[in-house]
């Protein structure tokens, strides 16, 4: 079956799904189709995927289906995998068949980036998506299950790659829930029953912060039985534990990888150029040699004149996506493209349900439950936006 | 170390702990000395595994500290696995060292009885104590969240193997909990997403029963999506499934084995003798050839005049446990043994947390919400009766 249409964004993350909806929105009553394509029938929180792995949140919790933000849109949900663009020919394969477009916007999201460390795809699990993140809590909580059987510590040992946003706020979730899986699984009352470990290639945490926000964080998680190893970079993950940088070996069982993401393996194979990692944009948000193509969210590349290179968060993605889906608009409605104008809020680190750090417009830094509230607030304000731009707002 | 007591009670089960409660109350003030050994710190409410198996009851919410129940009680807990028993020595060797005794209790439980099937030992579990009962959740849900990495039918498959009470009381609850399943694990909708089988090898579920009981059972569950194989006894279980009687290959990573319980091997090592796979009991419940040894609960054979061989049930315990307990004491302080004299009150199986079936007295037959309530008026039942033996009445 072949499907056409004037739009059509791939990937329905924080990027893809404002873009979609900005879409229906300027191109209501107008003869354009607009099409939005996603593996799962739901759109995922995914700022809320280490709770989710850590078990402090339910799957279910953390995803709204694109049934119900679509609702009499003008947007067709296409649920389908991606198994290959053809660039030159304007279509994109799917397991729901081949989708041809006028405009694609790409949105599909970081996969992890291992380096090239062998072991990290095989054995370690990452919560880039709610699959992996699902499947963390159910490896952990089976293996802890299993350690009354063998009193192997490796059972109940585990090990985070890297301290940055994600490695940070999963040991801080896994340290709450500590005590209740103590209780649960008949830990032992030694070094907090669960043994966590964050090995961290550099010398500090939290890398994009100011210094002493990642000191802070350690030194709480520290305080609540998280064990930091800095200049630990993975050399090898086995399924009995990590082998370290330096020789060491670590057994254990349940392992994360949260060194970073990178765009996804299909989009590489498509033949988009590649800079760090990921698909580079110009101001518009086009991919620099492809007038009819935008990469949005954690898969582009942009560097903002005063703030530099995005990093690959929530809220750059959720400046990204409205605008690349006013500038399709006006491509096929005659108008002319604008450049991005990025904002910097800044950003919060979760340590748990009750703490957090964060550094907010560059300046600002804030800790403990202050902290913890500002970050409620920031995923609070983006469930705003995307109620405003479904149209759920009843004045 | 070497410990003595004047009476030793293995196993703090409801036949255990309800003898040393007895005992320590019999011999309160008395140059006499009461110990309870169990691997566990706790109690188990063994009624209530099957619901810890299906994830609808957490593991800490079925168990009771003995510290608690035995705080003021003149009876010494000791806690230690059993390793081995010499019934001439009177020496019983544990992890906690060596344990001698003038007078016995035997009440370790019973293990899973496997009627030497290859494969269950190694890949079924059996809800029988905590541990297992605890392990098969976690492995079923990590099994489910595999699934959406395979979307091979076998990691959403649990087979049962038997259709007695625990099979059908698992299967129960396994139905209940599977839309949520469903749901957690993106499972499929068709065939209600977790496919639940039970291979029985007779033709009809609940054998003990009469025969339109076990009907509804199996009548009600189909209509929840459970499938019964009559006819079907395992032949092998193998990691990848479990292969019939039949040569049937049922694929499914999560296999539980509800075939029945015998004693334990260490106390057939022990030289015990061994009929119907536990350990035969005179009516005083002393163990034939050994004058200064009691077995009680799911490990004895006690063969009733009126009720015939009694089934290994908490209601057989309850009885037994105190009438061991007070020929145990009338033997130290000079008194006469009594022989037991059972009674049967009837039993009710569980079908989820809404459903049961039942048979009171021999005659009356419930179904239903009543035979749900029946059950857990009976689970109430044994919580007052070790309230009063635990003197946490208050008037």
């Amino acid at each position: 079956m072949v499907q056409e249409f004037d739009v059509l964004v791939l990937g329905g993350g924080y990027a893809g799904l404002l873009a979609a909806l900005r879409l229906g929105k300027r191109l209501a009553g107008k003869p354009f189709r607009v099409g939005l394509v996603d593996r799962n029938p739901y759109h995922t929180l995914v700022t809320e995927l280490h709770r989710v792995a850590a078990g402090t949140a339910s799957p279910t919790a953390v995803r709204i289906p694109f049934a119900k933000i679509l609702k009499d849109k003008p947007v067709s949900f296409v649920r389908a995998e991606v198994h290959a663009l053809d660039l030159r020919e304007r279509r994109v394969d799917t397991s729901a068949g081949a989708l041809h477009y006028k405009i694609l916007l790409v949105a599909l999201g970081g996969e992890a980036e291992t380096y090239g460390i062998p072991g990290v795809a095989e054995h370690a699990l990452s919560a880039t998506a709610l699959a992996p993140a699902r499947l963390f809590r159910y490896r952990l909580e089976h293996n802890l299950a299993r350690y009354a059987y063998t009193q192997d510590d490796a059972f109940r040992t585990v090990v985070i790659g890297g301290a940055g946003f994600t490695g940070v706020e999963l040991a801080g979730e896994l340290a709450f829930r500590a005590p209740d899986f103590r209780e649960a699984f008949d830990l032992p009352d030694t070094e907090g029953g669960l043994r966590i470990f964050v090995a961290e290639a550099t010398d500090r945490a939290l890398p994009p912060f100011p210094e002493e926000l990642g000191r802070y964080a350690a030194r709480r998680l520290a305080e609540r039985g998280v064990r930091f190893l800095f200049g630990s970079p993975f050399r090898e993950v086995r399924e009995e534990g990590v082998l370290l940088g330096d020789g060491t070996f670590l057994p254990a069982r349940t392992v994360a990888w949260c060194g970073g993401v990178r765009a996804p393996e299909v989009l590489r194979r498509a033949g988009f150029p590649i800079q760090n990692g990921r698909i580079p944009v110009g101001n518009d948000l086009r991919v620099p040699g492809f007038e009819d193509v935008f990469a949005v969210g954690d898969v582009a590349f942009f560097v903002d004149e005063d703030l530099g290179p995005l990093p690959p968060t929530a809220q750059t993605a959720i400046q990204m996506g409205p605008q690349a889906a006013e500038n399709a608009a006006a491509l096929l409605t005659g108008g002319s493209v604008q450049p991005l104008r990025a904002k910097n809020r800044g950003a919060v680190a979760t340590l748990g349900p009750q703490d957090a750090v964060g550094c907010l417009y560059g300046r600002y830094r804030i800790y403990g439950r202050l902290a913890f509230w500002t970050k409620r607030a920031i995923e609070m304000r983006y469930l705003a936006i995307l109620r405003r731009e479904a149209g759920w707002y009843t004045p």
